[in-house]
């Protein structure tokens, strides 16, 4: 097995260069072209091993997909429809094998093979942990950003698709589960959840589906923002910045349908996280088009026009629990 | 003491976005505009403790300074003259006090204020050891690129300014130099060193001066890289990518002043590193103007035809040593 302290910086950069187009790493810095009528996006995530990820949960190619896909997210959530690349820096010990490198490449390039975009640079040290910070770079025409701020009272609350499913395939991972919850899931189910964790796809392509059903002579005006931390939690995001309170319809929940047996469903519905979905605020007949238009689409309330109610249930005007959100770094 | 376990993410978040413009991380990603004919030069660079940067010889405001300048030296090495700014990971243990970060970002904002630029935005996450991954975007006019691999077997070499002070900063502070060596040193000479290793400061002035001295009717076409890994490190660069060999002048070294009577002043000079200067290959009329135009460049040699003969000596034509040349991480 090669490790890295036996290849050294220069021969890693040089097996690193082969996940980029040719010449890519020759220069000081990566070149980009840029053109009038458009805004370059700009997101940079870190990923620590047993911060946030774990061998006993992912491959080395996993972590690659999800680091990307996680950036990709970001992008999407401000309007972004194409990705320039990505670059990324890379920290792991010298006993590092070569083969978990090789890995974590593979996964970043089939995600970018997946979502379009290259390996634009990066840079790689020794240290005492594994760890990865990607910086992703894509373009929104001027004009159709999506921004959290952006929503108004009367919006509907649209998410992009079902949540809570790469919170049950990271609960199988840990064996979080009793067997009398894993017994409800079929064997097909389980894969799914697990697939959901290590596998989330970034929803660049419902930027595309929103821009086709803009109703004709409407302004542009998107609010939102992706699901990374939670459905609850971008809800909370998109209202707070828009200085809106938001009702959330508890009967229309987009519970991942895996879930439907599970007591612990609708907790992982809003707090899971790592769902990767874009929750949006649009006017009501831009907000059907869409829901026609792109599959997995749901309503899931509105915004509303007091702010101080935080986030409410439409049917009981109760708080909407924020039990086991986020994890919060430090703590 | 403030501890970052005692503040929490989101707390750290909302001081770390005071170093930002306005509202600046209060969406998902950094939107940046773009205009026709210029492009985007992005660089990635990761500093680790103990690895890059240490207690014992800088602050954590030089810490953010030098993470910042050697990031910018990158964009210089491309041609930019403008710098859009930085997204900045941040990584350290709870047990971290905060105004050790909040020396980081001053740092890092002072760098950005000298040389333009803002704090884009990042992310920040706990892990066992602290490190700084920098992400800089800047600009460079259309065809006013600079490249390693356009040098020409003729072109004289030039670098920006003298070499090898920061290293000799570098062994003031970890006490290295024999007392019989600091001894020919002043007090002023030993400071200036410090300054230059915790202090650099990248060349986009430089790259002015050099368009500004561009000869009339002559065809852009500049190589170079910064010598950030040294001087003969990045001359060797230079003219490998540019299929040539180089000959550097023994007798025309760019010899910080300082070190002038210590007996390590050439090797300093030619493989200290650190120094971000620019190494440039450029027609000899332009060459000329620029030396008559910017204070402190020196031409150091040629580009030559044969690529198999590396960098050697003009006078002797004996290869040059890389003795003690480039850290390489991992081994």
């Amino acid at each position: 097995m090669e490790l890295l302290n036996e290849l050294g910086e220069w021969e890693l950069l040089r097996r690193l260069a082969a996940y980029a187009p040719p010449s890519q790493f020759d220069d000081d810095a990566a070149l980009l072209q840029e053109r009038s009528g458009r805004q370059l996006v700009v997101n940079t995530d870190v990923l620590v091993e047993h911060v946030h990820f774990s061998d006993a949960t992912m491959a080395a190619s996993d972590l690659g997909w999800r680091a990307a896909a996680a950036n990709l997210s970001d992008l999407a959530a401000m309007g972004c429809t194409s990705v320039a690349g990505i670059t990324v820096a890379l920290v792991a010990p010298g006993t590092t094998p070569w083969s978990w490198v090789e890995g974590v490449y593979e996964g970043l390039s089939e995600a970018l093979k997946h979502e379009g975009g290259i390996l634009l640079g990066g840079d790689c040290s020794s240290g005492s942990e594994r760890l990865l910070s990607v910086t992703a770079l894509g373009y929104v025409e001027d004009a159709r950003t999506v921004r959290r701020g952006a929503g108004r009272a009367g919006d509907w609350l649209i998410c992009t698709g079902p949540h809570g499913l790469s919170r049950a395939g990271l609960a199988l991972l840990l064996g979080e589960l009793h067997s009398s919850a894993t017994d409800q899931l079929t064997a097909e189910q389980q894969a799914r959840a697990i697939e959901a964790h290590r596998r989330p796809r970034p929803r660049l392509d419902a930027i595309a589906a929103l821009a086709a059903s803009q109703p004709t002579h409407s302004h542009w005006r998107v609010a939102g923002t992706d699901s990374s931390d939670g459905l609850l939690a971008a809800v909370a995001a998109v209202a707070s910045a828009s200085g809106c309170g938001a009702q959330l319809n508890r009967t229309a929940l987009p519970m991942a349908a895996e879930l439907a047996l599970l007591p612990m469903a609708e907790q992982w519905c809003l707090n899971g996280g790592e769902d990767f979905e874009l929750v949006l605020a649009l006017e009501p007949a831009w907000a059907e088009t869409l829901l026609a238009t792109l599959a997995g689409c749901h309503c899931i309330g509105t915004l509303v026009d007091d702010a101080h109610q935080g986030v409410c249930w439409t049917e009981s005007g109760q708080p909407v629990s924020a039990e086991s959100g986020g994890y919060s770094h430090f703590q």
